[in-house]
């Protein structure tokens, strides 16, 4: 349970019960900054960019909550985060809850921050529509990257309601904004209904690699993987992730729901199939604490985004 | 159970069971406009104007839903609203949600609309933002109007987050609108903490009368009731009634909880206490669904909002 | 804790943890007749005489199940009731739950049983058509009797949807049937809608006398209790309690919620002010489990339940 | 956005948020009867029938509450349902929630009227009792129709509590009436437990097709539909899914739980894979919205209602 | 909202949202002792001591979650507390889960710790048995002390099943072990059933006032708690506030729920009605957060600790 | 229906609704020993060697009250239990809540008895903690056993919180106190994160085989049951079922849940494929009501407890 380790740790079990002790991620250090840290995680809390259900501006309290129980070794791929990186919670983006807009800015803005610290940020969602600003601090930072997107939609609406800015269009506006490399841009798990027949094929007409959920019905995703790191190559890559990708058997607790999704077991391919990869950033979005009382879609997140820790490149 | 009557009426639970039919406010007939009708339950589907908890974008169609008990007499005050006015449920206000202050300008607009049909709107919350424009509709057709204001908040912040438009300012911008006929303003409720100690004070300054909820703790408020007509007088009156100014215990299904609120039986005092006063609409905000899946707090609402019709002023 | 009484004893907390041991009501023995039994507790699982919501049927479990906290002493009546009667669980009623009708057969036939061995049953319901055929059975027994039945609604219906058998017609059937003693009828927290503005009057004409909710607000109900032993005098009486009499903040796991309702105060009140009277039998009906997951409305009707057992007259 | 068709829409999100407008099924328009449909849906809040949880009764309301997601193309399959029929929600049969047996009248009688429009329907239950009556109506019109029945079920019990009409039964009653065409009949999904060891087998001697769950786990579904078309052929089939099909980590809002069913994945496939045939009606029973607070059954149930209105065949 | 005070202040809503920033007590600053604090915020994460419902192990978590809107002013007393007092959150007694009895042992060490840099405790429980160690540092730290109690039970066991230390025993070990001054003991709420009829009637033996909830209905307790203030007198004075002496219509996520209790109005006058007292140290404990998902139990417990926070005595 | 066995019978839904009878286990007759029966159900209510989550003290309740809609036959396997084995529900272990420790010595006394009778003990937990103490008794009565272990942990800590009696460590108080034939141990389902990378090879350097989760993911489990069953033998063999070793998808009411683990579809297939060995004891544990509300947890594993009894040997 000791740690010799330089690095700070997950406050363990053993030390004080799991229920108890302070509610940050995984029960980390906080600290007010991204300084000196290989990764960080970052909550956001919004939801005002939402079209259904609300509820996501809960989703950073609710997934640090549950991520108690996260202890620091990966049984299945060995990784052992702590040992080999700085980690810490720094906290929340202070958006603007009145004006969907303005926290565009905000966020754009904690995010280069946060990158002038060389520092990984894994994002604790909040709606889909973050990302965007998060890959305008990418773009400045690494040049346009490599996308690893896994969601129950395309998030490439030209618009909603007359919005450019809502949660259906992140990917939208970074393309228009030059942040993707296009022939490096994976889509995952879309499926259900949309405003046009060929509403998936936008992306596609770009170059973009899409994976319909039907496709990844009753079977592993390894080999998709596979392609999928072939297709990144060693390019700068961002991964994001939202919660709706997965059937809501398995994460109930979100706001766009749509059956006929992906398991757990290939989410956790998924994530554990980006190690290897040079990953700039990840997310995890669209957690609705409301949805889930039991908390185990929280459970999920934590899981995934603890995931994405361990298959971050190494740095030092 | 038939009904002779020229005028809508709620459709009985002798013709189709409760839990079936129109999802309708009291299942009424739906129209698109308010075009010859007196009185109109209308909804407005929105949250971003919220501080804490989200979910009053779904208030009007869990309200709608829950209100389908509701039968056409009132027992305790006689009441038999249908029998002398025509009523329908006119639908939503389609407010853009990725943009709180262009849904400002969508529901005035609205309200315009209603109210050049000399029909009384009853609203179905929907985060409290929205009595602000409802009150520039109202002074628009009225002039400056007298308020009841029943609420766990005084709703007059200057702004939050450096915000105007905001669920916690509508009674400020109200104000600044000339909206109110300010010595004949009333709140009651009001609780809890601050970020002055003297926030409560500001109404105060302006000549309006607040009634702090420690003020009605255990007794009847019949008599203030009698004190708030006497103070309206004749004039053209709103009554904004927000849910949390219930206890807790009575109405858990709200966003910004404070708890020593008013009981349900006070707040039927309250609305019936309005009867005789010159009532030219009233609204019922802040139901958050997410926080009460028993349907209970929509159904206080629900009754609540029919309580207000029958305290409607006669119009034939 | 041990007891030397020959009587059946509550399983204690201090040889079982209260989460374990039968789920009878408090934990009694069971058995399959009345026989031998002063008061027996007997649950009639049944929800398809409900108008509006379902889920009364699982009602009878969720009170065992909650009342397993119930201790034997009444704390502030100091009554005993396991110190001067034979009391147990005869288990549930075996309705017919696809024939409304024939159900009212079994019910009858059960309680004529009960009543051939001079026992009191006091009923965990169930919706409350049940309590009509008790009443028919308790008339072959006693003859007509005194009536005090809490409820929100007046259960007076002529007919509903046609049918005279539904939770709404009890009273009435009962009425026709000669089970009621007219002029010793009480009706207490009556309110809410109806579907014409004397539906409670029809009570009044026969005699009873009827309570609205709103006299009781704000107030002890004891002073209501003398006047309702007066009118009862010593005739046989029987108790019927409806949980939808309480105010939903109270007992919000019921069916047919009316706001404005009575506190858990008065409920105690109006039960303890039924000592000294002749009960011949008791109900507490309308739990409906789906609707309140913390089971607290289940421990209200059961400690309810364990207050009629503390009221009954003395048998030994 | 807009559609130049003759048809009705659904409600765009474009055109109101998603959670308001018309709780109508899709938020299409509502209309009082068949007339000039080409198919419609219609609710049957009914849950009498109900051996265990009772709820179903609140499913149509649900159902359509949740539907409000839902756009008009099919991202899967490219189908454009209405683009090429007449659609819209024709409201609730009033069924009498008091008795079972005229119930089963009034909705045959609906029935009847539905189909002499030459309208196919689309059915929101309530619980399965109600396609006894349906398949009276479809064999007055089309004679014995072809079956496809998904359940945990096989719903063929002689009789219930010795009531031939329930929850248990409606195929054995509509196998009586000879509604059925014994060699073009599939049952998918039975499982768990019986009365007998061969209760599945009762089926299998009319000459039907039965899969039990078993035979479906871990696997596509698309040669299982293959063999159904084949067996189905160009016979008027009726499609009864009850939502109890499914395991209920994918469906926990229902009544009558059996684990290991069918996932969301096959349900997809087995709706999907009924294009082609010559469907005459369908239905999707069993949700029981207070056991899934949450409303994704709701949700899964009515993209597999849109999935049905997919598969219908060409009209125009 | 900027504050130039010395002291820590509460993170504002304009600063950060409501639903962001630490999961500390009203949001406080975090630190590690009580060193330098007038009065400090601690969580014991406990439940192994309860003997019905578990849960309370989150009531820390929860009751810090649910503070996220407190503002640092008292609009109903015109407190200040953050103006006066140097506050912050220290975190959780790391309690050993599975052994009560050493756990008993680990909390006597840290409120010496606590009280040895003369730092009032506010204690967020947790199960009633962490009471007592607290109670044994307290008459290290002060002698013997007044004691304030509201609670539904007298918490006066001599042993359950057989253990001294459990939830309902504290006050029983307390007193053998001298730590109250018992002619300065208040008991307020007390009620239900016992193990025998006169199990109040030991503390009245010791000279302690014993209120019975039942003396408290629907009135003020402002009376009382004049009479409690001199009754202590200039005593140092613990408070113990046990969740579930509210009726648990107000407060239904506790573990021993017992119908018929104080309102929030109630609490509220209690914990108000203790400024002026020398108060030594306060807890508010029995909050259980599976049993009220909504939340609401946890916001009350938070505005209580808030309350007395406020009543606390002047330091400087 | 009527059985005319000399066996014991559940009660059968046309006896009695399935929402009434007696709350054991399948509606079978209680007893209070195991005398005379060849398999006994058995519950513990506990959950004070938790680590996480609380809750599973009501695990054995909500586990009988879903029990209720189990009929006798199997349907998969065609195995008729109850037409060959006399099998009763012999209530609760009367575990000392306070006491951890002394609570195992409760247990292990309490199935020695139960040994005494040549019953089967089919547990129902409860914390898991509960499975060292039977595996001493069965020790005690059978020699060193083979073991079956389902979960999502290992539970072979040396000790947690440096106690070791936990729910983390009861095989590792097995393997010490020579419970268990080292060479015939399987661990299925195994997975998350540890204490260090190697946490999962203890089992193995003991000789066990450890099938983590990942090897399981998308397939039937009948190859890997053939292969347990070899590794058996005709060894005296336990079952120890850990309902977290199911995905949270499938089983959401539990306390300490780890995402990607098995199906209900391979709970199944293990469950099954134990038929054939020489099954001295089974026990399902960690259901934790609070969590899973609509009871479908409890649904599941009372069904795989009756898998366990269907697979059972034959005794006479």
């Amino acid at each position: 349970m000791t740690n010799s380790s330089a690095f700070n740790q997950p406050l363990g079990g053993n030390t004080m019960p799991r229920f108890g002790g302070p509610a940050t991620m995984m029960r980390l250090p906080a600290q007010d900054s991204a300084k000196g840290l290989d990764a960080c995680f970052v909550g956001i809390p919004m939801d005002i960019g939402a079209s259904n259900r609300a509820g996501t501006r809960f989703g950073p309290r609710q997934i640090r909550d549950e991520s108690r129980m996260i202890r620091p070794y990966n049984m299945a791929t060995g990784a052992a985060p702590f040992e080999r990186m700085q980690v810490a919670d720094i906290g929340d983006v202070p958006i603007n809850t009145f004006d969907l807009k303005k926290s565009i800015g905000i966020i754009e803005s904690f995010y280069d921050e946060i990158l002038s610290h060389d520092t990984i940020p894994l994002t604790l969602g909040g709606d889909h529509t973050l990302t965007w600003p998060i890959l305008r601090a990418m773009r400045k930072k690494h040049g346009p990257v490599a996308l690893i997107h896994v969601d129950a939609h395309s998030d490439t609406n030209e618009d909603m309601f007359g919005e450019t800015v809502a949660h259906g269009c992140p990917f939208r506006r970074a393309w228009e904004d030059g942040c993707l490399l296009n022939d490096r841009v994976t889509q995952i798990g879309l499926r259900a209904t949309g405003y046009a027949a060929d509403d998936f094929d936008w992306g596609r007409q770009q170059g973009w690699r899409v994976v319909q959920a039907e496709e990844c019905w009753y079977q592993s995703l390894k080999p998709l993987m596979e392609e999928v790191r072939a297709r990144v190559g060693d390019a700068p890559v961002y991964l994001s992730f939202d919660i709706d990708s997965l059937d809501p058997a398995f994460a109930p607790g979100t706001g766009t729901v749509e059956p006929g999704g992906l398991s757990t077991w290939q989410a956790y391919e998924i994530v554990r199939g980006c190690a290897g990869l040079n990953l700039v950033g990840c997310d995890l979005v669209e957690v609705s604490p409301p949805y889930d009382p039991s908390g185990n879609t929280a459970v999920i997140a934590a899981n995934l985004l603890y995931e994405m820790l361990c298959a971050l490149p190494a740095r030092r």
